[in-house]
């Protein structure tokens, strides 16, 4: 197997974890897979999907003679587990991560490090809006881009088996600087998580409208936001605690640009409304033609089979 | 046919007026469609499609003998239109609409209208991101709710010829006042696609990112967003002038909303940001529960099915 891993170390089987661990299988990237989680409810599930040949609690034991080492646990717990696992690991494994926050990760994990680890931090910008183990499969990350922040002096080698395994599981990598990363992610996921989130708490909390309206009527297009809005609270609560200031320099242009839409709906422009309704399409189409969604109407979604209930014979 | 229309003339051939007439066709709602439209185009594209028995570009023409006349054009047009098909009218033959906001509607169609044509307004919460006859389809109102918003001492026997159709097309009616309509729908679809396209917009401006990392990593959850920001510029303004106040009366929540959110997130109170993403989860099981969304993952998106490029022999 070129390029491949003798024995890969996943510690945390969510989503992400267990996709990678399901990708690795079906892709043969590794030897053998070892599946890390303090939680021994979810290893009892991995033991029973058979994701990995071991799996375990102990991170110290799981992690001893691996090749590689995955931290795919929220971002706010990275530091402790890089601490638990550093005494661990062989001379020479490489760590590494998905974590959806560069700048503060490499903050917490690297000082645990011994300098025969190195760290390449990723984020595979991939997901649904579910968690667990059990939510993973194998294509998650087909076609999705992979960032890896390594450091300007990293070893080579170390990002080139971090970047094979990515590109095994079929992601198109891309390398840029954590704090880089940071920002192109808060406007294209933080920010856009934190209006969903608020959207739907306000729908939730005004009192002149029910919350049954609110869910009967959600097709006008509410419903498109309530997805992200339902994604994993404590990963999300992690990622605005650790990436706070590109979030609110983001958040900042976008309440500026929602004061200048306000202004002209009050003032009735509706020039102004109609050119940046007419620009927005554009980088749809460009979504659409990158392959980084579905042209399908309403994202593809499965309509209500069943034919009309009224009479009209 | 119980409950039928003789003749059925929708006036503007978009994807609203195009799946009605599908609809009507496909569920027997009408022994006759007459089709009209002002662009010659759309008529062109109305007759090859076979959507309707007559298809032409003159209202007065058009709407001669219908029994019930449904009005599919955007709402800032909808007054022009009744005005110009008033004297045309038939005795008793009925006028309805199916625009977005409705106190607006009601006050520019009404005035126009003699007392033996009773206008029963309605607004179907359905749609997609695409526009144009082609675009429409039979079962788009298919388990979706429509609005009725009939004045109260409106004909019974009128209110009651609508609500039939929309039945016929498998659309769940609700009724309630123009003035309560539009509070929910700035709610339910008005704000969320007005914030939809403030972040869009915001993300093409930002100087730090540029629009190819922007579509490169859309999938973070930003995607989701560029769906009901590229719907029809000219409908979406016409919705903002109209529904101006409740519009604006609900973004003054979302803001006071995001601003506490903001100080959650510049405080590290994490307690909070947990808290509400946890109540907004609920929300989606309610709109899921209730047949207005999908519970696959992604919305049940394709995914790339082409296996990952890279050489893993």
């Amino acid at each position: 197997m070129t390029g491949g891993v003798d024995r890969l170390a996943i510690v945390g089987l969510g989503l992400i974890g267990s996709s990678i661990a399901r990708g690795a299988r079906t892709y043969e990237l590794a030897r053998e897979i070892v599946a890390i989680d303090r939680d021994a409810g979810v290893i009892e599930r991995v033991r029973a999907l058979g994701l990995a040949e071991t799996a375990t609690c102990d991170p110290a034991e799981g992690v001893a003679g691996a090749d590689l080492v995955i931290l795919c646990v929220p971002v706010g717990a990275v530091g402790t587990v890089a601490a638990e696992i550093a005494p661990h690991l062989k001379p020479g494994a490489v760590v590494s991560d998905v974590g959806s926050v560069k700048a503060a990760v490499v903050a917490a994990v690297t000082p645990h490090l011994s300098e025969t680890n190195v760290f390449v931090p990723a984020h595979p910008v991939a997901g649904t809006e579910y968690s667990g183990p059990d939510s993973g499969f194998a294509t998650l990350f087909t076609n999705r881009w992979c960032i890896l922040t390594p450091a300007e002096d990293a070893d080579p080698a170390a990002v080139e088996r971090v970047q094979a395994l990515w590109q095994g599981l079929g992601a198109i990598v891309e390398t840029m600087t954590p704090e880089h990363h940071d920002l192109v992610l808060a406007i294209t996921s933080h920010v856009p998580h934190l209006i969903a989130y608020n959207i739907v708490g306000t729908a939730a909390d005004l009192e002149e409208v029910t919350q049954s309206e609110v869910i009967k009527f959600s097709a006008g297009g509410f419903r498109d936001f309530t997805r992200i809005a339902a994604s994993d609270p404590t990963m999300w609560r992690d990622i605005f605690l650790t990436n706070r200031e590109a979030v609110l320099e983001v958040l900042g242009r976008f309440n500026e640009d929602l004061s200048a839409l306000s202004r002209a709906i009050r003032w009735g422009d509706g020039e102004a409304l109609h050119d940046l309704f007419t620009r927005t399409r554009a980088i749809r189409r460009g979504i659409v033609a990158m392959g980084q969604e579905t042209a399908e109407p309403d994202f593809g979604r499965a309509r209500g089979a069943t034919p009309p209930a009224s009479d009209r014979a």
